[in-house]
């Protein structure tokens, strides 16, 4: 959902290589945590020494943010042309993700972890998903304009908060999936929720809590 | 939210310095995570020995259920007679507590990180929150089940997702909120969110996004 960044021009077997350690660091980021989980732990699953993971990434803070971007390259896969859709389409791309992340737990588990860590003091993934969760807020903001103009929807006053929501609810329940797998359906519950947001934006009606 | 424990008989000097130590864990957990924050940390601050800590409360597995319970506490404490309302009662509840929150970031923080770091393996809040989880949503369904009931809403299938979406939304707007306060306004954007799953659930409109 950011901007895909070109590869290192590298040898074939180094890329295989440095991919390993990447879903190596998905599994133990996703299983320990960040601040938990130690560069021997990754390199004891690919069959590595410390050393050689530091010779491909240099640092761990490096590698999170490899695992980082590689979570972003996965959202942005399957879509034709690798870009994100605008309008209406953002909102089924963000439902059909949801259905995805079901399939997919262990980069889930990782991207949660990581991403509430990143709220405390000092830590590497702070200012990647400050500026990760702004790049979204924006890309959902102009989706929800888009679709207030065709639709003829004048009152926008509401459409950062929807924007905020919809990737706080998509987030949210991922929580409660990790903890819960059979009593929360991560992609029909997700698909529920983004519907209410969206249909609270382009026809709103009276309140139901405040009234 | 959930039961309110009996506090041990202790005497009164005994529990202002184990609230003392409650206090700095909040704070220790929310500044570093639960792996990362160390007794020693929540010793130095408030001028004790590892050593004492461990007196109070036993070990840091059990501090740490003591900081969830603190929490639990917190947010029943401005409730007349400390019981959570039901019917759409409860859904103002929340909309309260969203705006309580968003005036006391550390507990906040502490309660983000901790929820997020017990999706990890062998995590000594897993339980905790996994159970957490299911209280609140047995709780949010009940209240969802009482306003269908008084509106007389036939269609209860999407109740279980909307609870477990009202949860969500809620803690994912903290994740967001705590990155960047200033861009994401933590009341608003949550009662906006509660307002539009609450109305998706007692007055459906046909799909905004799936049509």
């Amino acid at each position: 959902m950011v901007d895909v960044k070109r590869q290192p021009r590298s040898r074939p077997e180094t890329l295989v290589r440095r991919r390993e350690i990447i879903d190596a660091a998905v599994d133990i980021f996703g299983a320990k945590g960040y601040s938990g989980g130690t560069l021997q732990d990754i390199a004891d699953q690919v069959g590595m020494t410390h050393a050689g993971i530091l010779h491909h990434f240099g640092s761990k803070d490096a590698l999170l943010m490899e695992v980082l971007e590689h979570r972003d390259h996965t959202d942005v896969a399957d879509l034709e042309g690798q870009h994100i859709p605008g309008g209406i389409e953002l909102f089924r791309h963000l439902v059909r993700t949801a259905f995805a992340n079901a399939r997919r737990a262990g980069i889930v588990q990782a991207f949660t972890v990581l991403s509430a860590e990143s709220v405390t003091d000092g830590h590497p993934g702070h200012a990647y998903f400050q500026e990760r969760y702004r790049n979204l807020r924006a890309e959902v903001t102009a989706a929800f304009e888009a679709v207030c103009i065709e639709r003829g929807v004048t009152d926008r006053a509401v459409v950062a908060d929807a924007a905020a929501s919809i990737l706080a609810v998509m987030d949210g329940l991922q929580v409660q999936w990790l903890l819960d797998p059979t009593a929360v359906d991560l992609g029909r519950a997700s698909e529920f929720a983004i519907e209410a947001i969206v249909t609270a934006v382009v026809a709103p009606t009276a309140p139901a809590v405040a009234g």
